[in-house]
Formats: C-alpha cells, sequence, structure tokens
C-alpha cells in the first residue's frame, strides 16, 4: 500500500526535487503539488495523508494549522521556527494527538547521522576534531553543520566527565590549529571543485575513528525527506530533527 | 574513589600492555598482577573489584569461577568461549547475581563503534560496501572484522527490507567488484606499512557517508579494556560484547 | 594579449562547457563557434590561432587538414584515433611543421596528473593498489582509468625490476584481494552518489602515500582543456596526451 | 653483486634501523657499523663502497672528509649543514670527483615524493591547502613538513602567475582558515593515537587531487636511505635533498 503525498512549494528548487522523488519511489504517490496561491484544499480533496513543506516561514504556519486540522501528517523543512512557534504547533496537534509533525533544520541524511555518530562516539576518545571542506564561495567558515557537530561532541564530552584534550603545541603559526568550538578545533578548508564534506575525526591509544560526510550534490536532502514521509505517521506530535526518526 | 584492578595473564603481550594502562590511569588501581601458576587469592586479599583476563581457554573457566564466587567483576578478552561456556558463567553468576562479567572478542573500541554505527546507518542508504586495508602478512582476507562488519549491514539492510543494491555492472574483470558477502561488497587491499584499516562506506542521492577505523599499532584494545573495567560493575550478569556498554 | 580561439563541436555537451570556459577566461577570447554544418571558413576569417575539437571520428580528420593547412593549432579530445590517423596528422603537420596538435584520451587534469605521479612513485614502493569508486550506473568494473593507471605502476615496477608485492594471504574469499592488473591489484566500488574516484596506494616501511583524484561534475575536462588551448603554440608537432604539457 | 656498506652511528636508534635495513636486503651487504670512538679505517679494511651517517653535526665533517678521501660514497641524514659545510665538502669532492655524496634532511621517501608532486600539480589548481596531523605530544604547528610544502606551493604559483586563491568568507571564527604560509593555508589537527600525516589538497573546476602521506612508525627513513644508497654512486658530486635521485 502506498502513502499519498502532497508537496507544499512544489515548483521552488527543493520542492521540485521532493517531487521527483515521491514520484520516483515505489512506495509513495504523488497526489497534489501546491505552489503559491493554489488553494490547500486539493490536499483533502486528492486523499493525501502525509505532506512536506518547503515553502517560506510567512506561509508555513498556516499551512501546518491546515493540515493537522484536516489529520494530514507532515514534514517540514521551511526555516523559521522558534519556540512561540513550535508551541502553537504543539497546541493545534493537542487537537488532533494523532497527527505527526517533523520540522527538521536538515534532512541530509548522511549529515544527520554523522552529527549523531559524533556525539555517541565522543565519550570514548582522547582527542577530537572537525575538519569541513566546502567550495570557496561559501560566506561563513566554519560551516553551521561543523560548529554544531562540535557542540554536540563537547556537550558529550561534557556529560562524561572528559578532561581537556591533550596538546604539547608550544609555538604555532596563528590559526593553524584551528578555531575553538567549546574546547572542540575545527578547521575549515575551502577548494575549488568541492561541494560540502566533513572529517569528525577521534582518536585514542593507536587507534583513530573518522566519521566522513560528502554532499556532492544539491539534492542530498531528498533521501531524508522521504525517510521522514515514511515514518511521520507513526510518530504523533511534534518532532524536532530528523535523527529522532532514525533509531539512534 | 579509584577502582582496584587485577590483572591475570599479566605477563603476556596483551596483558602487560593493560597492567600499564591501569597503572597510567587516574581512577584505577592495579592491585594484583597474576600470571601462570600464581595463586588467585592475591586477588581477594589485595581486595581486587575487577579483573581483567587475557589468559588463554584451558585456565579462563577457572578464574572466573573463582572471580565471580569471591564478587570480583571480570572483564575478560580471552578467546575460546561458546555456548556452553556462556552457559556456565550464567549458572555462577546465578549464586552471585551482582557480579558482572564481560566478555568481548574485540575491544578496539574506535572497531566496536565502527561496526555499531554501520548497523544503525544501513537502513538509509541506497548502496553500501566495505574495503579494509592490512600489512601484507595477513593470512586471511578479507579480515574477520570486515566480514562482520558487512554481515551486520546485510542483516540491517534485510530488516529494513531494503532491496538489493544498485549495480550497472555488465562486464568487469574477475575479483574487481570485490567478494560478495550477504550481499555486501567487501573488498581486501594488502599494504606494506599499514596495520589495519577499515572503510565502511555508504552511499544515496547526492551523498556519501564513510566509517573509517584506523589501527595504528598493538595497543589498541587498551581503551577498550579499561572502558570495561570502569563500567562492568553497572552491568550485573554476563554481557557478550563491548558494544553493549557504549550507551548505543 | 589574449589568445584567439574557436571551438568545433561547440553545440555538444562537452563542447557547450568548452565555450564557456572560454569565454570566462581573461585570456582567452572566444573567435569561432563551430557546430554541424557549419563552415570552417569562419575560423580564418575570424584569426583562430587555436582550436578546440570535440566532435565525431567521422569529421575530425577533416578538421585537422584545414587546421594545419592554416596555420592554426589544435586542441582534440575527439575519440577514434589509431595509429594510421596519428600518421596522417604527423604528414599534415610536415608540410606545416609550427603547428601544434594535443591529441588526448583525457583532459581531467587531475586524472591525468594522479597517473602520471603513480609511474614515478611506483618504483619506490614495495606494495601498490588502486581502489575506484563510481556511480552505479556504470558498465565496466574496473574503470577504464583504473586499469590504465595500473598498468603504469606495474610497467615501472618492471623496469625498477622490483620483485612481486608481498601478500601472504592464504585463505580468502573469491574476489576479495580484487582484480589483478598485470601483478597490479585494482578493487571497483559502487556507489550511489558518488561520481568518480580514485585512490592510488602505495606503500613500504612504516609509510604509505596516497593519490586520491576525485571528480565531482561532469566538467572536469574543462581546465584541462584551457591548459591544452595554452600551450599549444608553444609544443609545435604531434603531441598525444596532456601529460606531456604538464611539466612533469 | 652487492653493494657494500658501512653504516657510522650504527648504535644509535636511527643508525640500528638502517643496519638493519641494509642486512635485510639482498642487493647490500653490511660490511662495516661505525660508532662513538671506533676507528674509521675499518671502512677502509672491508672495502666499504658506501657509509651512511646518522651522527652528529661534530663529528660527520670528519668522516665525510675521510670518505670521500677514500673515494667512499656517502648517504648523510645528519643535521647541522649549512652552505658553509656544503661548501667544505664540494672542496673535498673536487680532489675526488667520482665520488658521491647525498646529504638530505629527510629520507621519508613518502614525504618527499608528496612535496615534489605538490609543487609539480600546483600551476594547475585555483585552490590549494594543506592538512596535517600528528599526536598531541607534538611542539610546533604547523610541521615543519606541512610549512615547506605550503611553501612549495607557494613558489610553484608564483612561477606560473597564479591569482590569489578563490576565498569569499565574510565571516568566521578566528583560525577556522588555518594558518597562512605565503598565502596557502595550512591547518593542523592534534590527536592520540596518530602518528605523522599529511593531506595536500588541491582543487579546480568539478575535481580535486588529494595527496596523502601516512607515517605509520618511527623507521619510515629506511627506504629512502637505501634508495640512497643503491644509487649514490650513479650521482658523482654533492647532491642536497633525496628528490634529485627520485628521477622525477
Amino acid at each position: 500500500m502506498t502513502i499519498k503525498v502532497g508537496v507544499l512549494g512544489a515548483k521552488g528548487r527543493v520542492g521540485s526535487a521532493v517531487v521527483a522523488g515521491v514520484q520516483a519511489a515505489d512506495d509513495l504517490e504523488l497526489v497534489a503539488e501546491v505552489d503559491q496561491n493554489d488553494s490547500l484544499d486539493v490536499l483533502v480533496e486528492n486523499g493525501a495523508q502525509v505532506i512536506v513543506d518547503f515553502t517560506t516561514p510567512n506561509v508555513v504556519m498556516d499551512n501546518l494549522e491546515f493540515c493537522i486540522k484536516n489529520g494530514i501528517h507532515a514534514v517540514v523543512g521551511t526555516t523559521g521556527f522558534d519556540d512561540e512557534r513550535y508551541d502553537q504547533v504543539r497546541a493545534w496537534i493537542n487537537d488532533n494527538p494523532q497527527t505527526g509533525v517533523l520540522i527538521a533544520p536538515n534532512f541530509a541524511i548522511s549529515a544527520v547521522l554523522a552529527m549523531a555518530f559524533a556525539k555517541q562516539a565522543a565519550p570514548f576518545f582522547e582527542s577530537a576534531e572537525v575538519v569541513e571542506y566546502h567550495h570557496p564561495n561559501k560566506l561563513d567558515a566554519p560551516s553551521g553543520t561543523a560548529v554544531k557537530t562540535a557542540q554536540g561532541i563537547a556537550e558529550a564530552r561534557r556529560q562524561a566527565n572528559l578532561p581537556a584534550m591533550p596538546d604539547a603545541t608550544e609555538t604555532s603559526l596563528d590559526g593553524s590549529r584551528g578555531a575553538d568550538v567549546d574546547g572542540v578545533k575545527v578547521h575549515a578548508v575551502r577548494m575549488t571543485g568541492m561541494v560540502a564534506h566533513e572529517d569528525i575525526i577521534f582518536g585514542t591509544r593507536d587507534q583513530s575513528l573518522t566519521i566522513r560526510q560528502d554532499s556532492y550534490g544539491r539534492e542530498s536532502f531528498v533521501p531524508g525527506v522521504l525517510t521522514g514521509v515514511r515514518q511521520v505517521a507513526d510518530h504523533p506530535g511534534l518532532t524536532i530533527g530528523l535523527d529522532n526518526y532514525l533509531g539512534l
């Protein structure tokens, strides 16, 4: 049996990739493509069971209110959520508690897994550093993902009462040892030709463990969105972050 | 407060590295080194709370019987365990149920984590392959760790009802696509200078995730043994495999 | 002073990327785009100094005859050349010996360098293996590039009188040790999401050297073509292979 | 026919590894082991054709004078050479011009090749960065090898008139973009368990090339020293740097 899916923001760059992904999946059926100025009623008319929303902060809340009221589960990649918005979503779900809503900042499943594994591994290693690699048009360094990864490692080390990492450096060139994010060193490489890549490196006695994530193209979010679509009905209520669906 | 530790097989290659590791750890105190022909009584006399056993299959069961009877927790890397031996250990523990015994085939914590992460990641990727690298004196190919890793991936894919991996290969040189372990391709590289390394590679739309494990020396088991020593008292009963202690 | 460039096959996938590359380069000026049924006279009329030919085997020889007769240098990626064709090109050049013609099967400069470095490194290492990674739609395994790389390594080892590589493998799963190309093991990984990647690995006492080549997209030939355009005037006569332009 | 080899500093850590390396090589014969207070006459008496010198700055010049006068070729890893010393060695060789002397700061052949390849590759890529990885007991960051690698890349880019590398970074955490060595970014990772490793990364349109060097142990200099021993007779005069022997 297939899941009937509607896509909101269906004509945007991300939304159209989601449309193609749904169409290519044997277990999913695309029943509605909604974009600006389209009525949401088509979702109900066509029996959508799950919607995917990659729209804009100014319409996503109306979309969610409509879907939750109609018992349609929602997978949301639209940005702009804060605690107030989360509370509003929870309030709507209270009236329709079987509805599942997944809101996630990052659907690149390999990046989400890499971050989760980093937190799991962190307590068992003396050393941990992050090296990220991006195309040279990127405006910020390090990447938000790398900073978040380092923060996750730092928090896991704190909880495990680990001491500071060993580092005997006495003389160094400025910047060579990277940026310090909560005690975790983060290095950013900018390289023509590359897309987005991250090495999360852990070391202890006679061994290291490296979690390497590579994005080769712009549609790396698709598999994560489809994973969300397949599982959202089994997760009633509001879930924040795709990692909660990955059985970690 | 420190944990009082006894080491059995203290003069062997592995045991002596464990001795050094215990001595170097602030939270552990070495209270007994036992080797061939030494009496186990020193463990009781010196108040050992946890023992580490890297001995031989023909003495390890006597060691365990003694320790369990005396309420001394045990971390065991000695080989030769089968279901019959596990049942015997469980029977002894029945009489002393607060005692914890950890028996593990592999204490290299990075390898244990790599295998666990591979199982967690497997359901979310279309493709998965393993490439292992070892020194050229190794007698078997692929390594036991690589085979076990592939089996874990295959089992996780089955449970997630994943289809076979995509592979359009029509013409190939014999062996180029690796060995088939339960449908997962495994490649073995033999390289002078290398020690023991493994890449577990997962791919899906526009992205890949690589879990890389490197062993640089012969004492990579030490951190895992110490992790076992620190946690065994919190895990009464028999535990098989270090992964059960890692909070995964 | 800029170089005036004409592109033959200008509307093909490859040719149009070359057109864009020439237009984006400050030191090159695009003076002619020629495609099917267009006259070559525009090259002379517009003063083309160098042409790039990504056409088809059935028109490339006519193109070259025209260009060489008119003293226009040529950078050629069109396939289908054999010794007879090379001899014909040399004969034409004899009448116009200042003209340079570069014919190359591969313009991906990182792949060309990787292969050249592999030959240079090979004599100094006991072990060498190749692991290539491609998307799963590839029909052959291993890739032609990997086979050629292995052949280059094998030839360099023969010239250096190196013995066979050490390999103590006694028991192995079929295929795990890869394909044997002239005594060099080659492994092929097929992975959704990946594009085209190659690890050329060398090992000797306590060390290894890995030459890694990554192609992330379909236009990796552009920088090599532009390198050819810039240098062809300095290489009169026929040159086969971009490596001859790289000062190696 | 074997080459007769004497080792000076034969009881030091490095020298004793060289002794073992010579003894293990079929084409080399160890004829003399010289250490502190031993007479050099044994070299002549035993017919040494090549000596290896890993001694100290205060005895190496006497050793070289003796060897050159006796027509014994020399492979030297001892430190402390400056222009004055090089000139003195050249003067001695003038009287015995068939004698070859190789003085090299680095005999780790994979590192020497990596640096040479980096210089060769540099002119063909828009971007280049270096990431080095060492154990956490290292006192300086980045490593001398990484700095020298970056300088070589910078010099090769200057000679090719390359513009500055593209880098759109507008906001960054301090240190994240690494140290600037002549315009080439260098990043230093410190990681328990690691030994000494270096990634030299080049990128251009849709591709990257990574030269990775791994040292796994402390005797990585042995193959380079033996390469020197085998070739020094074919290189009369003073040669500075092992790269000159590698046919690059």
